[in-house]
């Protein structure tokens, strides 16, 4: 079995490819040809911390991988980062284990900023008048990163709860390449921007519908977990497109949960990424509409990326 | 993360002290102290194979371990083994992963050895005349080796399939030390054993109630799985004394669900091996009740060989 670490994994995974792997997915998993077992959850409660296991195999693949996340939220006061996590890659005709991949979790984030480009590719209005990213930690810079590749626009305003924090990710965003505004008011970012990505943990809505214009794309990845909430579900009623990677697992505890709960909006109107990468869904039809992404991270990504970055690290 | 092959682990676990880390993770368990997440199970069909990720975390321990067993049955045909396994240990303190165990799945085969060793000292007849052991494969090898350490007996009777089977099986044994009779029928064993392990993957009844001799101990251990079943359930049913290492799981797929869907036998009867071990429940009364023990196995067995299995490397 070969063991590669963070750093191996960050400068040999081929993004394109991953892409590529990440649609292919999101395809099979809309189509019924993923095996997702259920998530198994430990809560340390002394230690404050958490773990799960997210376990896929996507059919036909030579491949499938058990994913284990943790998160120690005490462990910055020890040095530690508060997230880890590593994927074990197997053979999925002999059952020989054939990788550890220690990425520390970067594998999760960069499938899910990738889910985002994606996201964004699909949905975002032809004119890009500025990128608003809610949230400045390491999701909002990783999905301002990618979006590089889907838009033109180098204009970003970005939202933050601090100071401290908006200036590191000012000088980040420029030397990007981006002009950057910084806010500590998210209704500058709604004013501003018409494609919007909402990256925060936060358990209460930061974007009122009212502040939205016309044409706008959001993306809210927040909403990983029971009571988290990024959006207006009147922004969320709003929409004339709402698209979801996993209609169970967004229903349950997804950004589009509150309003499905609250009878704002109707299951039946929620498609799955994976139908309208395949052509079976409709997305934009013109400039004026909203449209809505809800990403809670399903497993057959991290089946995806990590057999991409075994294919790159071979290659 | 330290990773340790499987020459490494057999060679250096220290096996009373993985007997006693048994015990108290049975007597956890019973006590509602183990976090023990749902099975993820795969099936892969094109391949003939399967795989299961279990966890568990045991109130207090400083690890929790997630365990991935693949069986493909086509394997031998390559020329590898049909199972394969491997354990990770985490810190239940900050997350990280401390140690990868490729133990090939030889950390599975020992605990449920051990857990068999357990069920032995706790509740064979005073007086061993023979070992029986219905089954000649892996598992019943391991079991015998353990049973060494609980019984002075040094007589075994051996079933199996076939000859060449049951005289490799003769050969281990004689070098272990033990007079050796095999046989085709399992009504030799019963008729002479009254220590009786049964280690097969049988899918029908081998042992006859009829055949059993008063006094007799059974360990059950191959109904691990949906249809599997190596007693038949009138000889459940005339038990004195019925010990599951899981309730729950034993009477969803157990050697003891068959009797208990029956109505030969009520839910009431039945004690976990945690409960035995602390006290709060009898064994045997006299050298004449027949006791068994319905071995599924448990994922905290796999968290506390495990963080044995790292605390003999340390040492």
């Amino acid at each position: 079995m070969k063991v590669f670490n963070k750093q191996q994994i960050i400068s040999q995974l081929d993004l394109n490819l991953a892409v590529k792997r990440l649609e292919e997915g999101f395809v099979a998993f809309s189509n019924g040809e993923v095996q997702v077992p259920p998530v198994q959850a430990f809560s340390f409660v002394e230690a404050n911390g958490d773990c799960c296991v997210k376990s896929a195999y996507v059919k036909g693949s030579d491949t499938f991988t058990v994913k284990i996340s943790t998160g120690f939220y005490d462990n910055p006061g020890k040095g530690l980062e508060s997230n880890d996590g590593l994927m074990m890659v197997l053979s999925a005709t002999t059952g020989q284990p054939l990788a550890l991949l220690q990425d520390e979790g970067w594998l999760t984030c960069i499938r899910t900023a990738l889910a985002g480009r994606i996201a964004a590719r699909l949905l975002a209005p032809s004119e890009v008048t500025a990128i608003g990213i809610v949230g400045a930690g390491m999701q909002a810079r990783m999905h301002l990163e990618q979006l590089h590749a889907v838009t033109d626009c180098r204009k970003v305003v970005v939202w933050g709860r601090n100071d401290a924090e908006l200036e590191a990710y000012k000088a980040f965003a420029t030397d990007l390449g981006y002009e950057v505004q910084t806010t500590r008011n998210p209704e500058d970012v709604a004013r501003s921007a018409n494609l919007i990505i909402c990256v925060t943990p936060s358990r209460e809505p930061l974007l009122k519908s009212e502040w939205i214009q016309p044409g706008t794309h959001i993306t809210a990845v927040g909403a990983d977990a029971a009571g988290k909430q990024e959006l207006d579900p009147a922004l969320v009623a709003r929409a004339d497109r709402i698209i979801v990677d996993s209609i169970y697992q967004c229903s349950q505890y997804g950004e589009i949960s509150h309003a499905l709960k609250a009878g704002l909006i109707r299951e039946e109107q929620l498609v799955e990424l994976g139908a309208l990468l395949a052509g079976r869904a409709k997305g934009r039809d013109n400039d004026d509409q909203i449209t809505l992404v809800d990403l809670t991270g399903v497993a057959v990504q991290d089946a995806q990326i990590s057999s991409c970055a075994l294919a790159s690290m071979k290659g």
